[in-house]
């Protein structure tokens, strides 16, 4: 971390801060410029708040020079970090495709999709049992019963299921389910995060809804500091200004990621969107863009799903995208 | 709501649209333009899912034309919601000072900075016991110890509290608490908001961290859909491209939800900015923007605050501060 | 066209809004719904300011049915716009890559990256000869002296070349310029996108540094309505919240603009994500997501090259991601 | 500007690079961290591309320590700029407004309008000749004609105005103007930059669309570095993900500009909301906020303009809003 000083700042001010400094168990080093000068913290920084920092009168402003997350951080870890659950692996070279409706409806459409996907060469089911809906008056999803029914999915077809949990409250719901998911709403409720460091179950995170990378890193090392290391971080598009579609997806978070990171990468291009057509091409660019697995929404009859229809594949067209996705990663990786 | 059709549709396929609309209950208007058909929606249309009309093929978008929220809509409701906790009242012509530390230090530092926000006329004292942090090695609060200091300063001074709660769980600790606010970052933790519908209390919702007024809005639907109507709205920046401060304060969101709501609006120029020497500008501009309140840091050292002392006012200029906002105020209702 | 009247509006008013609409030679539709009235507006709305409709007492907000560009628009165009140059095609299944410099630097720095690039199947040779650079005293370009040398290049290796203009002013140094290029900064140069509308050249328009797509359809429509029909859109990266590239790359604008439009659309990874390490990435997923052609910087000496060094690829790296962009198609389209 | 060095690069080719940057007349300035290395660059890093810096393999990435402006920077030029025009002062502790209409659009109401601002106490007249409107098929001004009707205007009140350029090319007709303004879109239209940089006439910049405060010091910088100092900065609101006002505006703009520069700030409240009824409070917040002017729209008959009637206030409305903010100005500056 630095600190730049305001130009014409007395020597004697800068002195006093860097004695303060020292006081709290940090290096100092002072670089002095043509027009000036600059204060270099040696050591942890983390217990330092930037905020305090950037406050002082005579600092104009505080610049992090390394990341302030530890257990994600591919320098401390070089090595990809695989989750695998069920036999099924995802990262380290290993990609998986996450398929299923967005809201579990009833048992015969979540296993005649679990059917189809499956078949398709989909790794785990994907269904939404707790729902987060912007407006109290949509459906909220069928809770414990939705589960039920995953777990009926996966005992039938064998795949292990990814579905969203929305409090710490409900975990006892989610004893069996294989991967726990938090949505982009919940990605900064640090409570439930630091439960989920508790337990021993992959966690996939998805991004903000305006969050940056590092603060999903952020996240993702809440749940790594309760000792929790299976993380699976989800890129699902971002808001900007523009509405053409629903979140801008942004994949060169994929690359980038992998950069700062030993984790796992998986792009939701169905949230992203929110439009069926545009699935398709998005979820071919993700794979070219070197993603390690994709969470695509699948329905048997999206006409009549309860909930985000509209950007869900048919069986047939979730069939056609897989093929394509596995042979765009071979080329990717020749 | 409103659906454009393509261009070139069958009639056939127009018909049946109108079919299934009208088994679901809703009148159904077609008006036939020079180049497009739009198909409207009458009656309750909340039960109706959005995104599903969006994903037919016919279908090129659909349009809300009333707003999806209710108890909170100013068009149900014309007159101002006033909160009144403690022989002191915010909304409907009646301005409050919110003011204290960012965190709960200790039982001296809470009770000087009471003492000096009462006597510039402050109408509640804010204080965190519960800090949400990024980084889950930041420093997360005093939680029980915290809200009890902020008791006994509520004991001597006869100030009602406002402070923030971050899980469920913790609402036995809250019972003599007199405002609960909820951060940006829970602003969508819907289950969150469900409980706090059953309490009778009033609640403080801050916008979310790229959260466009709408959701602020649907956010106190939940609450008020439980039964609790005592709801504070809190402006406090939102994520924008730009840098050169923490958030980007948005003004306009004092007089746009003063149109859409009857609920009291109130700003927080210490979080959005991110640093002191800018509070006093944007107080004043809050002020004269016709906000109901402001919420502001005060910190009797905050050089050694332990959170966020960059953003802190010392008690002396808060209560320059308060004066000038008192003077704005009779300009702007005179 | 719809404008949404408030509630509790006299119907006097609304009847003399639709006799001023009437006057203005438009047809009117009023629906009556349960809560408010919508007045449909029929005919060529263009000639309205939609401004001026929302700026009226009794009118809540206008929303537009139909796309305000026409010249640029599928629905009156079905067909895919092919652009052709001196033999080389791009549209319409047939892709493009755009290869070349920054900045021209001198006669040996082009022709050796006009040869490699040619060699490993670029279509067209890029290279900026006026420089839109943020700051005064960065490097400005060589002007008039760059382009004679693009020119050099093209007659040894046949290749069109592609450059940017930044002034109406200096239109006459491009006639020999194959494809003429408008940068992000001067997507609503006005003046000089009608200039543009009365030469016989392609233009290439790259959306501007937070534009939307539609405001890109209508920098495109301000060249068409003068004429000029050979318009190439271009994807470049958006500016957006997240800092850890230098734009947000937004593929997904590539099919909403295959939609919308039936001009063709290229994607620059390079200066959209600024690094060259994420270029390949970036480059695979733009032709994975069905871009016509892709604009990519390549240099012989990125670290001693006098602009955007960062973000180039050398000749070899292209070479790699030519032939595995080419692979890539194949697999989307068979 | 330092860079900070990849982890385990080998000295070697840190020696390298530093021997680089010396050659390039650089000071040099290695630290050694606990986890990374930074070397520090003293001296003039103008000339230096940052983004070359950045592309080396062994450099993670470069941060700028002092700011790239020179002319508009407060550090090298801690006096306020004041502009003077025909008696008027905007800067320096003078406060004026600049009003009227969207477009001038004939003799009568360029008359009524400005001898009713005038009297409401508006220091400069403000009308449209040249409009920059995102569809070719919207009014484009009077061009030649309305800045005739401006200075016959400017003739009978005595008042300077103010009027926007859109092309070098118009220059000549600007002889008689008194302030240039370059409007949003063109502000990194770096060729008229440079041309105004060349005449001797205060030039009023808008903020870009979704421009940084560092680059409208930087395009300030692109006019002073020419020569003329007399720049006059406008916040406009700025592009974000909200639509619940056509652009948000930044009041915090204004403090940091001063901080950052001695250049005078106006804030345009009519464009930045887009809607008549929001400019009052946002007029009032931008004096609380401290800015040097306000521009606002003003029209004689707001329904019936013929350009962003929506926008405008009746000389009424601007009367009184006139002398609320001098009020203002008043309680902030006792």
């Amino acid at each position: 971390m630095i600190a730049i000083i305001r130009p014409d700042v007395e020597q004697q001010k800068i002195d006093s801060l860097c004695d303060w400094l020292r006081s709290r168990g940090l290096g100092v080093h002072v670089a002095v410029g043509e027009f000036q000068t600059i204060v270099g913290l040696i050591g942890d920084t983390t217990a330092l708040d930037i905020g305090l920092l950037e406050g002082l009168d005579i600092v104009e402003r505080v610049q992090r020079i390394s990341e302030p997350f530890k257990s994600a951080n591919r320098k401390f870890h070089p090595d990809d970090t695989v989750i695998e659950v069920g036999g099924v692996k995802l990262g380290g070279g290993n990609f998986a495709m996450i398929a299923g409706p967005c809201s579990v409806e009833n048992r015969n459409q979540i296993l005649q999709v679990a059917r189809s996907v499956k078949e398709s060469g989909a790794g785990f089911l994907r269904g939404g049992a707790f729902k987060p809906r912007t407006s109290p008056y949509d459906f909220q999803g069928l809770a414990a019963e939705g589960i039920d029914l995953l777990l009926e999915a996966k005992r039938e077809t064998g795949m292990p299921i990814v579905t969203e949990i929305m409090s710490a409250h409900h975990l006892p719901l989610f004893e069996h389910v294989d991967v726990i998911q938090v949505g982009a709403r919940n990605i900064q409720n640090f409570e439930l995060l630091k439960e989920l460091g508790h337990i021993d179950k992959p966690i996939l995170l998805k991004r903000g809804i305006a969050g940056t990378l590092k603060e999903l890193l952020m996240s993702a090392e809440y749940v790594m500091a309760g000792g929790n290391e299976k993380i699976i971080l989800c890129e699902r598009g971002i808001r900007s200004y523009e509405t053409a579609t629903r979140n801008t997806l942004d994949l060169s978070a994929v690359p980038v990621l992998h950069e700062l990171s030993h984790l796992p990468v998986v792009v939701d291009p169905s949230h992203a969107t929110g439009v069926a057509r545009l699935v398709r091409p998005m979820a071919l660019a993700a794979a070219a863009a070197g993603a390690d697995g994709l969470m695509i929404e699948v329905h048997n009859d999206p006409r009549n799903a309860l909930c985000d229809g509209a950007q869900s594949l048919t069986p047939e067209e979730f069939a056609d995208v897989a093929r394509r996705v596995r042979e765009i990663r071979s080329i990717i990786h020749d």
